[in-house]
């Protein structure tokens, strides 16, 4: 290939990394409304859940067997694990697990899963040093504005480039957040920053393997790493992020400066977080919904002659596998999808598992899908009509899915599929103990309760 | 800055990745020339050099400080100092230590500073796994390879971009010398370049901060991780470097595939390494040498009436600093880089030090230098001539300085540069025992001898 043309550099672009420090380091705790603050919460929670869920996958099997060849001293826990290990390491393997299943938060307009880098380094950062549950909260809230604002400055064009965005914005959000915990003032923040800021991590390659979900583990690590090295007396630019070689004009040629500044303080990004229902893409999430809509409905899977479904072409485009032989090609077919929610009234990792896909009800249920195309129909709704063997039709017209910002999941649904998730790997009981201690950790004296609830 | 057009992706591109796998896995050890194998001797000892010199720095007690908090176990030495950490934080500080002075090794054609990232990863895991030391002479060269042969690809692009290409590169180079070194097969260690592929580091913005000589520390510690996850199993794209989405497409718009490629196995990048010769940017070089030379030919500063100096219009232009008021100044001082090299016969750490630019009699040299630009005169060279005070006149014209590939240092000159570095930080006795041990390291049964003696 060719060389290309040089990338215009900007000397101009306004000081975003000292806005940015500044915000993190004197922003007062607690300083935005309660939504915000439940969101905060909820964010949480459902990456607890995520972590603990994949505990027990080769991947993680996999970092620990790396780190121990590092012989890390005990400082911090492997949530739904018994090993302990250093700071920086529990960073790493939360961070690799909350990915795994491909089930954690999603921030739409970045395609972002910030609670991954973030919350990984900020809790075990936590935990070492025994910070507060309040500090705990205050840290996320704001290390995940750091990494949307970022990714909102650059996105789609740092995307389209081959970045995975969640890798390579987060680790300026877990700096952040740990610069936060560890109480910086100003300027060690901005080097906190500076210092993450050359170390963004994570190509769309990588999707499909194992490194895929190192990306927010190896952000935590290095942005947790970024943060005591600052707090240590490491330097770095002052305008590490803006810069004509810094880091946003380096790794993107869209650098739309105000998404950092704009409302800083006021409008937080952790409000346009989202969780995903279902563990599979999100453009089957609105027929999924439609067939546990007729499910609680009353509608029975063995009642059903025909399910008819009328989708955006995307739709089949992405996920149209009729056949799907395993739990990985499940993922791409909206047609187990239906099969599943009619059938179990959800789509978690369990009902993606090898012998659920090839169970003979399912796969009956979903020969019965007729899957039609219809542009008008928006990609994120979906139609669906059962016909019935008595002759009986069913129509749900889905036009927001659950889990979307419209139709948000209710806590009573993030609690469901936490137990989906938790359950199998700590068991029942110490799931609920652990989500209410996740629900309270704004108001804990530390993260012990949480941490201890969280592996057995 | 408005969103700029796609990077075109190259879907066809060869599998180098596999390529450097099975380089790395299968070429016979000590598979080289008696000149390569010599070559890699001076890098070590070079680098062992450059580590020792600022064992004592703040950026190596602030990354100590920022490592102590993660509690590392005792598994490796931090070169120079009496401190052990583990694996991955020594070839982070040893990484950073070796890089402090800007006094490393230069691989001209990219400007990458080689041994920085894969000596550190190389010689700290070798302590802990117990290698052999031609295990780690062979994972030196190999390493060395991989960095340079990814910089051949993506030089000049990459580095115009914004990145700092000796880390951004040294991730791959760490990752393969330490795949190497733990004896992995071609599979596993296409995984480990694959994992360190999503992890490029540094910013050229950087340059003037303690992050930057953190980039080759990071990218060994990042590199030396990858190598370990992939032992344990760990999996990656097997063509993460070269995919339309993967690490080259995604950092450079060159990507020559045959620069990685061409020659494998035979030319070794190795043999293009350089040593700086004086602590301070390469364009003062030729007229250092040549003051160096006055010297040597007896001519004593007391003596001199004035020193006429014609060199390229871009040495003023980068070096032109008159009356440089401290060390740092001094080393963007052509005029103070003629003035220690006629006094000192030297320019290292020593002749930069703030009570050396302000000495009377360095000052008054100084000032009696008159510098001419002269454009027939090539920017790797210059014409100096001393008036002395009896009327007498000495010329001498360097066409290349030492330290250059014309004119290479010599082992002696390497041994006298790094007691220059290291005698002031563990005796001159302990650094002639150090300097032994790196020239028969590629014969020693392990590295315990070489760190024995770079540790007081």
């Amino acid at each position: 290939m060719a060389r290309n043309t040089k990338v215009q550099a900007d000397h101009n672009a306004p000081a975003v990394t000292q806005t940015l420090a500044r915000f993190v380091a004197t922003h007062p705790s607690k300083g935005w409304s309660d939504a915000v603050e439940h969101e905060a919460h909820r964010t949480l929670l459902n990456w607890v859940g995520c972590a603990v869920g994949a505990a027990r996958h080769d991947s993680a099997e996999a970092a620990l067997g790396a780190l121990k060849m590092l012989q890390p001293s005990p400082q911090a826990a492997v949530l739904g694990r018994s090993d302990r290990v250093d700071m920086a390491g529990a960073a790493l393997v939360n961070g690799i697990t909350s990915h795994t299943f491909d089930f954690d938060d999603t921030h739409l307009k970045t395609i972002i899963h910030p609670a991954g880098p973030v919350a990984s380094a900020v809790l075990a950062l936590a935990e070492g040093m025994g910070a507060s549950g309040r500090q705990v909260i205050d840290a996320l809230v704001l290390g995940i504005d750091v990494s949307c604002r970022v990714g909102n400055m650059m996105y789609p064009e740092h995307y389209d480039r081959g970045w995975h965005i969640t890798g390579s914005t987060g680790t300026l959000g877990a700096a952040a957040g740990c610069a936060r915990l560890l109480g910086l003032a100003e300027t060690p923040t901005a080097m906190a920053l500076g210092i993450a800021a050359s170390q963004p991590i994570g190509m769309r390659e990588q999707f499909g393997t194992m490194t895929k979900p190192f990306h927010p583990g190896g952000a935590a690590r290095a942005g947790l790493l970024s943060a005591l090295l600052a707090r240590n007396g490491f330097t770095a630019s002052p305008r590490a992020i803006e810069a004509a070689r810094g880091y946003a004009q380096t790794v993107s040629t869209k650098c739309d400066w105000k998404e950092i500044t704009d409302q800083l303080g006021e409008r937080f990004e952790i409000s346009f977080n989202t969780y995903k229902p279902f563990a599979c893409g999100i453009v089957i999430h609105p027929s999924i919904d439609a067939c546990v809509q007729l499910r609680s409905r009353g509608v029975k899977a063995e009642d059903v002659e025909r399910l008819e479904l009328r989708v955006h072409s995307l739709v089949l485009e992405l996920t149209g596998k009729k056949e799907p032989q395993d739990g990985l090609q499940g993922k791409f077919s909206v047609y187990h999808g239906c099969a599943a929610g009619l059938i179990f009234g959800q789509a978690g990792e369990g009902e993606y598992e090898d012998a659920i896909v090839n169970r003979a009800d399912v796969v009956a249920l979903r020969r019965k899908v007729v899957a039609t195309v219809d542009d008008s129909i928006d990609e994120a709704s979906a139609d669906v009509v059962a016909t019935l063997k008595d002759g009986r039709k069913e129509h749900v017209f889905v036009k927001h899915a659950i889990g979307s910002l419209e139709r948000p999941m209710t806590d009573a649904n993030l609690e469901a599929k936490f137990h989906g998730l938790a359950d199998a790997v700590i068991g029942a009981g110490r799931a609920s103990r652990l989500i209410a201690e996740c629900w309270r950790l704004g108001s804990a004296a530390n993260v012990s309760a949480l941490v201890q609830a969280a592996c057995p």
